[in-house]
């Protein structure tokens, strides 16, 4: 988290209070960019070739405005910052209640990749957790493997504003390398938590892993959970506002991993991280916010 | 939770907008009254014992309204809804970092008793579990164990507005069956996690579990935090406005012990629940609720 | 166990101090016969539908003769039954201190099919649970998948002295619902407790599962162990003397799951049980038992 | 373990083949006491004060010869190595069936002090984990705890053949840090698998490992074992023939905790390790073996 907490607490005393914004974030972006520590995930391998000097900031209001410092126009993959995205694309399309009875809204006190699934409810304890990320990413519509990937394109470009593409080089290495994942997946198969072959849905996940994403794309995705679901760049409505209260609670409770519970306390924010090293936040009704460098430390 | 689940939920749509308020509350508790389910906790043999058939709900305004309905003048111990006061308390005379050296503020996924300490951090993973309490028990002030267990009911007493004791049978029946509690408080001072004699924490722990309150009370005390602290009854400033924020917050990733994701998501107030049958739940700067029921489900 | 569990306690007192021995086993036999209870695993489908009713008891003594009562020459799968022979033959072919560092030799008071791994250790904790046999399935010897599986089934035909094969609808059905043992074989390939391909590492430990025995071979292969590796019906030496105490003493702490202290403690001898109902026991220098009766405990 | 491990490997291949025993043990003892490594145990702080350099090895036969090398004469505390023993004294004064309802005879997997219970058979897995031994201790008979601590005594005493005494500072010591184990204790009267006060529970413990004993007194005491239950030196009946085969057994599958397996496959005789540093063996039908050397390892 490193330079991203100290950038979030600060922007709590408020972006909205200053103007001009930009000399705000350009004096933010100075003064944190001093911080160092963390290093770059590297357990999935193509993700430790970035350069960890990295550093961007960027904030998009609801009415459409967009203030970036640094290297907010620098493409990353999305990795975990794309679950609750996944999550209400979920709740909109199956309702509440089919969806909690595939994965639950607890926070675990475990880490991202923990195999620990709520045997007693038969789902994942969250859609943050793999575990719950990957149920949830058998539930993209489509007939067809190819419709699912498409639907799943269309709605991270839909967020964004414009077409993204998937990062095939990293695409590549999560496939190769996501054993844990393939265990969790086959677990959760095994007591019936997702119904479809793991390596189908793991081929979606691991592509909706690897959108490729700009700080400058991530603000204004988080800027479209701020304004109730409508792109506030497209004017576009992504989602409708039913369920957003929802998706933010999640995001609020778990989106931290087991750094949840600290960081509602410290920063207080909605927010979800990625390793990639990218954390969005929201605030209803005002803005959302992307911080970007990619050395992050064991919470992700 | 039962009757408290479905009431709070109705209470969302809000006690604000509708006037009067009497007619209001005397409707939803008429409505809510017919729900069954649940029985009373007996693992303590002297809760056991009571009607289960109690059934209160009391508001307190932050400008000093209480409107009340049912049993909301039945006495019964406090139990767990004690736990967010006396971190309360501790925050304001230790400090937020000194107290999250000792206790954190993670949710678990793990029932109320759970023994699942943090052994990384070795502290306890939040003050809503027993653990996390016992820890915070140990901290409050006094030269004698005299002196801490006066102060301990005197900080209830104003939380309240008035003279609160100590329920002497419930007491002697948590300190005859409270084996589990001994377990933890002794895995934690071999860990060095408190470091006072576990009996004299825990005497203290159980008495504070002892304190005798009614419904009305509660919603006083609820009002108190959403009154920044002062009480509205009494004008006595009981807490600082500081910390009222970390508490709430806590209460709302961990009140509700593992229901705590499913509250946030369902109901989204920041809430206590304890084993006699009442649930708290504050909303800031307008109102302080409590509900009793005694019946109880598992989650507590 | 039931009927197994109850005729192992007999044969302690001796099938040796009696002749004729056919007349012991009749009697002993038609006792037992009449105890019921468990019934057939049918997790794996196909072995579902096998007659419960099924009953045989085998003993082969090292100087090869046969006693045989009931169905004994019903043909069954092999199932767990086979775990210690592999593991016999990887000490073989690698040397101890090789396969020590690939799986442990300790208990590990859970069940067959636990997840648990020592992680500290980084191997699974003992050639008889799932996860063990599967690292030692993966030692067969072979350059390609063709020719491992050709030596796999040349080892069970030696050691029953005759040619066995493959069940393949029990062979399908294991590959077909065997997700737990795919979900524990990627999280050894994601610790690097298994370096090969895990699907093809499951064909084979499937395949292995599922040749297809009667008691009177089991019998005859436990009396190979019992005759130092040699098979008292062939005379051919299937293995070296050496290595014969070592996986005794496995079979003996860890060959009944979770049950093998209680089973060491009242049967005594090294056993192996295998989830279509047979059980192996040797007794050094003097014989194999196997007793076959479908309807198991979930001790398995 | 380390040069008790070696020891012991090396006393395979064998002291009875040897003659005269005096001169193999002199060689034995130079050889080994060169390897070094482990620590004493300082958790106890008593325990912590030892000459670590303290090297002894004593055998006794079951015809009442002993021969002994080196710091065969030093006093210790006996720790764990008291369990089997205690256990053994509860087989002869309840029988197995009900000491097996109280505590099993399962192997863990888990360290010496774990937490882990049985919760599903309701008991400690073993009696060599220190739950279990908790758990025996209670079984101790006496109308009073002076009854008791003067039964346990003369136990001990008659096993050595002559008065054993509690190390008053060791026990003192224990009574002071013995945090874990009364957490053990409470939350084991919490689930009933004890139901006495766990501080007379843990007064009896805890003298039990305090008594003195020298590496001369253990090989006795294991040559009493080896001897079905006569002590070897002065004739006396102090166990029944009855149970030893229990007994041993489950030294066999426990005696070494989380090691027990690697132990019986390295080493094969049944045994007990105590964190003092002394580890007894047992042939049955021949000999006790002690080794006393108090740097140990992490297995204890």
């Amino acid at each position: 988290l490193n330079k991203i907490d100290t950038i979030q607490r600060a922007s709590q005393a408020g972006p909205t209070a200053l103007a001009p914004v930009e000399d705000y974030l350009a004096e933010l972006h100075a003064r944190v960019a001093a911080i160092s520590g963390g290093k770059p995930a590297d357990y999935i391998p193509e993700l430790g070739k970035v350069d960890p000097e990295l550093f961007g900031i960027a904030i998009a209001t609801v009415d459409g405005q967009i203030y970036a410092v640094g290297d907010a126009a620098v493409p990353f993959t999305i990795q975990s910052v794309s679950k609750p995205f996944m999550y209400r694309y979920a709740l909109q399309n199956y309702g509440r209640l089919a969806v909690l009875e595939q994965v639950g809204v607890e926070p675990t006190g475990e880490a991202f990749n923990s195999i620990v699934l709520d045997e007693v409810a038969n789902r994942p304890f969250n859609p943050m957790v793999n575990a719950g990320a990957i149920a949830v990413a058998e539930m993209m519509l489509g007939e067809t493997q190819d419709e699912r990937l498409a639907n799943m394109l269309e709605l991270f470009s839909d967020l964004a504003g414009r077409k993204l593409d998937i990062d095939q080089s990293v695409f590549n290495s999560e496939l190769a390398t996501g054993h844990r994942n393939r265990a969790i997946a086959y677990m959760m198969l095994n007591t019936s938590m997702i119904s479809r072959d793991p390596n189908e849905v793991l081929d979606l996940y691991f592509r909706q892993c690897s959108v490729k994403v700009t700080c400058r794309d991530l603000a204004i995705m988080a800027a479209t959970l701020a304004n109730d679901g409508k792109n506030p760049l497209t004017g576009k409505p992504v989602f409708g506002a039913q369920y957003v209260r929802d998706m933010l609670t999640v995001m609020n409770s778990c989106g931290m991993y087991d750094y949840a519970g600290e960081w509602a306390y410290e920063v207080g924010m909605p927010a979800k991280s990625g390793v990639s090293g990218s954390i969005i936040a929201v605030i209803a009704g005002q803005i959302g916010i992307c911080v970007y460098s990619p050395p992050i430390d064991k919470a992700r």
